[in-house]
């Protein structure tokens, strides 16, 4: 029994983010990050229709492979979901909050597509899409660089800024689309059937994307638009402000030698699976 | 006679955004809130041909029964404005002000597109467009946040600096107009008729939007087009930096722990009314 | 004799900008504001087809007399350009550094189309365009307001490197259409027929608009294109952030109460003629 | 044999940036940027079909030209490496050095599309696209201006982060790019062929480019398509914030008075050929 544990602890090691020292852990790691770059590749090189016929075979089996050595990885997790959560009420509460943690989700989506057919008639193809969501976990292997640490930390201490700037995009958005169908829509009726179509216009014009599939044809839908466009420079604006603003931060913090906010120095993680910080060492 | 202002006391807390403790007046704002929500999607979903066709009977009651509940509480309002203006110089006084708020003259023009073909025999359709400026009364529950209060402050006390932008951009729009006209009219009449055509061109190039439907064919058209869409980029640089040295007078102002010029711990409120500062315990 | 040196000095003192007390001096000022508003009205009106023809009369007088009173002006500006030049060695020269100076050559930019034909018997009716160059003598009048001379400040103190901006631009202008040219002429020779034709291309992707009027459709050309439309987010921050900073500067300074770049509590204001800068009481 | 080192020594001189007293040296700097400005605008005209067949001969022999003294200078430069590398052991590995530093492959680059025909019988003209690297040499000679070397530096400083956008940003595209391949491959498979061919949609969307050539037209596609645009305008607002806040450090340290860390004062020199620091005077 003793041994089971053992052999469990050393499992939850290996697929865990590899400490310094532990080759396996790392050679596990690297394999895991080697696979889901492959199967990456495979999925772009499969959506081209001579290379998905000609070689229908090898990207099965390559499918069938990666599928299993991720089932494989994820129900070792879910096994091993005790030894993450450690201060879990029972094994059962740790199984279930790692199964809806974010990271399990993401897992499991990549690897549920290959499964639905088998249980469920209808055509589900456009589920496979989801197989990309293993990418996914690359950026658990990166986010522990310096550089986007610091860009996400920046981004959660002005959420509410960039949040308000959302929000009053979709307000903007919610507006101009119904005044834009209501001046358009006589005109030009297959353009803007319905306010629906309308907020295409609106995202591509206050984005400042501009498509250019649909633009008014009015004076007064003109007039409107180019409101919009100008608009959008301030929704250009505003959070390239909030960030700036930001970064300033750190870097005033960092002149002032005080407490540095987004502390960079102390060891300090933020758990991968419940968000929440660890101090270690 | 008591009574009667004891209710209309009781009626001004409720129409008015509630306190803390008001359970009442707390759901009156959640029912209107509700009811501005319903109504959006109304109007976005009557805008589908097929479902205004098929459901018409339901928007037209959905509809006379939101007007009506909205008629009631302008009318309410207006009748509690000498309770909003402590201060005006009688009863006729605090009603005009209020009638002219900004606030007030939104709830008015999304409840006039339903009685002006009443009186009016023209065909008043666009005017339903109107009905969407409810929406902006969502923006009075919420300007309240502290993150739209922010920003919203940071583009206030940039306002002239931001004027200056748009001021720079007209005089750009307008030079660069009728040069475009001047270069491309000869050539293509259809795209370039005439200034304000190319008003419309000039617009989409320094905004970055670029939709397409029009652009200069002539090398001399085309030199000035890349001027332009050049200082575009400038056109965004200018307010960006703007807001983002406002965004960082308020973070410098935070670290120096000196007088912060966007007070956000003093307990003061702007008057969604007058726009006066109210300072409250 | 004495009288006229009285009447040049009045005259003088009209035509230049008001001074508070001066009431025949801020009428006259505004009497130009308002002819250069309704001349830029009336260039917009006439590229009108139908109405260039309808009222081709009137618009032929109300031109007539405008360019008599901008002539007459100019001419009087010239006559007392050794007013303003106080400094100059003689009349002769105050008067061709007053007519070599930007103002005057816009002003004369602005009378000019309306002689020239009289001379030259070519066809020079784009030359009409240059009209609309009155417009910026407006700018006069506004670069006095304090947010527009703290923008054109901070532009001016970061020339150099809003230049080194545009160097590098037309680094990557250069070179991706060259290479765009060689990757898409053969595929397709209509788009792309020559180097300058990529320039326009180029200018479109790195500045965003993309009219998409013209975009490669080769492998290697889209990989290119991609790469300079990556770039082109680079070439809107770079501008962006330089400007920020210029703001910030100014920003700084104000906080710290040292000696302020762009000083704006000293009376001073820089010479529309010479550039030079003027303290005043 | 001295007067062989001598010689050497001499020609390093003058093919070396020039000294402020060295008149031989900075002629032929000077002749160096008007051969290379020539070229390329011998490269422009040249890709005007009609010129090219007209002037063909003036084509080939002012490249023939034109190359021989490139080469020239090339073979003289790697000859005198030893004397640029001074602590390189043996003058075969300072020649090796010196080939393989970026500027030397520049060269290279830009004078092998003439040899390499005579070698290999494949059409190489594409290879020809490469003699506009050659421009990338003026840069030398402006990298020394202190703007120019200022912004550099800023983006060197703030390298990881910018590299973590474009990370992020690659992530975005994958991810995008395979869903929009299934949500429009079967309504237009002629848009979407393959993952491939959705990349140039997600890029021309990111960077808010949005030429139009493609764009979704199912509604979840548009859905995505409008959340892709919304992150862009994140994706610009980054890289402006960490930007700023690279232009604000330079700004706030000159304020302090500090060390500073873009030092501009003492006189030290990046080698152009090996990145190294060199100190002088």
């Amino acid at each position: 029994m003793n041994k089971r544990i053992q052999l469990k602890n050393r499992i939850f090691q290996i697929i865990e983010k590899a400490t310094e020292d532990d080759k396996a852990s790392k050679k596990f790691d690297i394999f895991i990050m080697t696979l889901i770059i492959l199967n990456t590749i495979a999925i772009v090189l499969e959506s081209f229709n001579s290379l998905s016929e000609k070689y229908s075979l090898y990207f099965t089996v390559f499918e069938v492979i990666s599928v299993i050595i991720f089932t494989i990885e994820y129900l070792l997790r879910v096994w091993t979901s005790d030894l993450l959560y450690l201060y879990s009420k029972g094994k059962l509460s740790a199984m279930l909050r790692y199964i809806f943690s974010p990271m399990a989700i993401i897992d499991l989506l990549a690897i549920l597509p290959f499964y639905l057919p088998m249980f469920i008639p209808f055509d589900l193809r456009f589920l496979r899409m989801f197989r990309i969501s293993r990418l996914l976990r690359l950026l658990k292997i990166n986010r522990y660089t310096k550089a986007l640490t610091v860009i996400i930390n920046i981004i959660k201490s002005k959420k509410d800024e960039l949040l308000a700037t959302v929000f009053m995009m979709l307000f903007m958005i919610m507006i101009s689309s119904t005044m834009m169908y209501y001046f358009e829509n006589q005109v030009q009726p297959e353009a803007f059937p319905n306010i629906v179509a309308s907020f295409w216009w609106a995202i591509a014009t206050l984005t400042t994307v501009g498509y250019g599939d649909i633009y008014p044809i009015t004076a007064m839908g003109k007039i409107l638009a180019s409101i919009i466009a100008v608009l959008g420079i301030g929704i250009v604006a505003l959070p390239t402000g909030i960030i700036s603003s930001g970064f300033m931060e750190v870097v005033t913090n960092k002149f002032k030698n005080k407490e540095i906010k987004i502390d960079e120095e102390k060891k300090e993680m933020i758990c991968p699976h419940c968000g929440e910080k660890i101090h270690y060492k």
